[in-house]
């Protein structure tokens, strides 16, 4: 017995104390943000058919899911990632709605990889998802409401812009089939790019190679010179790159005109095989890796069920690596003040409950503490950073008086038990 | 690809539109209310090494858990409750924290059983939990607390009140493991009494199998005396059993007080193995099955870790059962009135977003819509019930002005783009 071992699975956590509400105010502050700005909440379930995130989500994702058998033989996943859940649930219950829609969730997901600094096997994602709208004004939605929650916790943030779809377009205009191109992009999004350049050489030829090398060096400014140079090649593809590139232009110009920074790079193009344009990666000077990101996925719809294509949108943060970044500095954040009711064994225990709930009516956060022994509690009282005590004894029920004491000072007040003095002068020190 | 299967895993759902928005309020209500009484939260991993659970969660538990082996090699569950990692996580990291230590989470478990009505295969609970507290104070905090928050969301309840420790004593003094106690009070937890009853005869003589018998049919009030007239055999068990009996009463009486209903079922035990004495169910008048439940777990910590016994108590709601006796009467539940902010394609498109700001910062929970053509988007604006529009576009860039139209009256109203009246009529309106 023990040798039980206490600590959580390799890779998870316990969140206790002050970071457990950091978590939960995370939660909050990202719901709240999502809800003014018109996302509606969405919960799918942590466990899905795993063949949900094989068909889509991309190699890292797939070498790194948890998965097992249920007990009737089908191979269930937790989920790594929400995007293909929320996507399955919105063509099962949801496309009879007006469009656009918007979503938002939060969730914890799953990764079996090598736990390391902020990379956790769960780890808590915020995301928002707009589902339904081809226009630019949907990828500003999002990213202008995850800017606001994290301009709400206090936490500086930037841009990084990319765009898949040049890429795509100049792979499928010479014949890599999309198997070919995740894997190039793949080798791209983990800094190998030379590696990405050579496969593409060997199997397709020098030209390609030499477009890629081109595409990784263009800067925005120069990418529509690109794709009109090579108008003939890129053929039926060439529009759809046309209007990614415009779209990356106006999503940088409007993020920029709402006091965001958000600059391209051309080296960006992200993990998930599902992105089909505009890319980004939310980024903060007090942490080395990314918090976030997101970008289009038009027609992951169609992957699920056939003939069935919407335009799509969205992002995801990721809360734990939020946490950290902020680390103690979390304005914003705070709890409210603590009251403790202390009571003795001789008087009727439901009548300090009823002292508490006037109380807790105010805002505080109040707890009954039952103990003889007055002094002991409120040596407690000060170990748990109560500032007001409410003591009522038998003298007190006796008297149908409270007491008021403030820890700070020590002051004692004697009120009447329904004297409206009493909620006065706690509201005033709430 | 036509047959892909859009369905969640069986057992599971996707919580949508409504639905979702009533789960989410009723996490946000039982966060409010447990942090109002001085809880404070914990968030422990979804996944455990599944002996956590084996050890003392009962057969039911282990019977329906959901077990898989990482890539580690090692057995890991999907927790079928809370309460064993809260114990895991205190004895971890919340040790020298002064007691008693209150804690609530709010947190999806998993079962694998039949799926029939208001029985899910992923659930959700809000869970109370009083750590270092031997006083029917403890208790009697979780279940004010959990009381208010059942009243806050306008749903009527009712406690049943039982006690495992008589069973466990009488059980106990008479030489029956505590393997051969846990099953018989399984069988009494299903409803199968005789057969309870039958098996302690048949291995342990008619006179523990007549106790049973007496124990599942004496009243609260007549609980003291057949103890008092079993003190000898009871022995060392006695006082135990005393000092519960007194707890159950007092719960009883202080719930009362505190204007519940609460009363006393000797058939209650209920299906975890790890409680020691006071357990209690929730009812509703709008359900068959309970709600939610707790009880004393005095000593699981020694479970977990040899030589560490602390006094433990605690409840867990059920999130989904509670969103289905609620059905559609959610008086409390509402969500912010809807803005839509209309544009068109010919103006800046972070202009209606710095309005949008402007709005959202009221409370309501607005969306920018671009479209050129406003007819459309007003009838957009009627599907998604909006009472109130504002219009962007072109004329109103030129005119430095907005209109603000009420969609219930058709009447309009035009505005300078900074005149403070705009925000004023909203706020009105709101």
């Amino acid at each position: 017995m023990s040798a039980f071992d206490l600590n959580p699975p390799r890779g998870t956590r316990d969140l206790v104390g002050r970071e457990a509400k950091v978590f939960m105010w995370l939660f909050e502050e990202f719901k709240k943000t999502a809800e003014a700005r018109g996302f509606e909440p969405i919960i799918t379930p942590t466990i899905e058919y795993s063949r949900l995130f094989e068909l889509k989500s991309g190699e890292e994702i797939k070498r790194t899911m948890y998965v097992f058998e249920d007990k009737g033989g089908r191979l269930i996943a937790l989920r790594p990632e929400v995007t293909a859940s929320v996507v399955r649930a919105y063509l099962r219950a949801l496309r009879g709605e007006p469009k656009p829609i918007r979503l938002y969730y939060i969730a914890q997901c799953f990764r079996y990889d090598e736990p390391q600094r902020a990379r956790y096997r769960e780890f808590w994602q915020g995301g928002l998802e707009v589902i339904g709208d081809p226009d630019v004004n949907a990828d500003v939605a999002a990213a202008e409401a995850a800017s606001r929650f994290l301009e709400g916790i206090g936490l500086e943030h930037y841009y990084a812009v990319g765009n898949v779809a040049p890429y795509r377009a100049f792979m499928g205009a010479m014949g890599v089939p999309s198997d070919d191109q995740d894997h190039i992009l793949h080798l791209i999004d983990k800094g190998r790019v030379e590696d990405a350049v050579k496969f593409a050489g060997e199997k397709y030829g020098t030209r390609l190679a030499e477009l890629l090398k081109k595409l990784i060096s263009t800067k925005l400014e120069d990418l529509e010179r690109l794709v009109e140079e090579h108008g003939e090649l890129l053929g039926a593809f060439r529009s759809h790159v046309e209007s990614e590139v415009e779209r990356t232009v106006a999503f940088i110009e409007v993020l920029s005109e709402l006091g965001y920074r958000a600059t391209y790079d051309p080296l960006l193009v992200r993990g998930l095989a599902y992105y089909t344009g505009l890319i980004f990666e939310y980024k903060t000077p007090r942490l080395d890796v990314s918090i976030g990101g997101g970008g289009r996925y038009d027609g992951l719809t169609s992957v699920y069920r056939e003939g069935v294509f919407e335009y799509s949108t969205g992002l995801a943060l990721g809360i734990d690596r939020i946490a950290l970044a902020l680390g103690e500095s979390t304005g914003a954040f705070g709890g409210a003040s603590k009251v403790l009711v202390i009571t003795t064994h001789n008087v009727p225990l439901s009548s300090p409950y009823k002292i508490a709930r006037r109380i807790a009516d105010l805002g505080f956060s109040v707890s009954v503490h039952r103990s003889d022994d007055i002094g002991k509690a409120l040596r407690l009282a000060n170990r748990l950073n109560v500032k007001l005590v409410v003591i009522y004894g038998r003298r007190e029920l006796e008297r149908q008086s409270v007491i008021l004491k403030d820890m700070a000072t020590g002051t004692q007040y004697e009120f009447k038990i329904d004297d409206e003095r009493l909620l006065e002068m706690l509201r005033r020190s709430a």
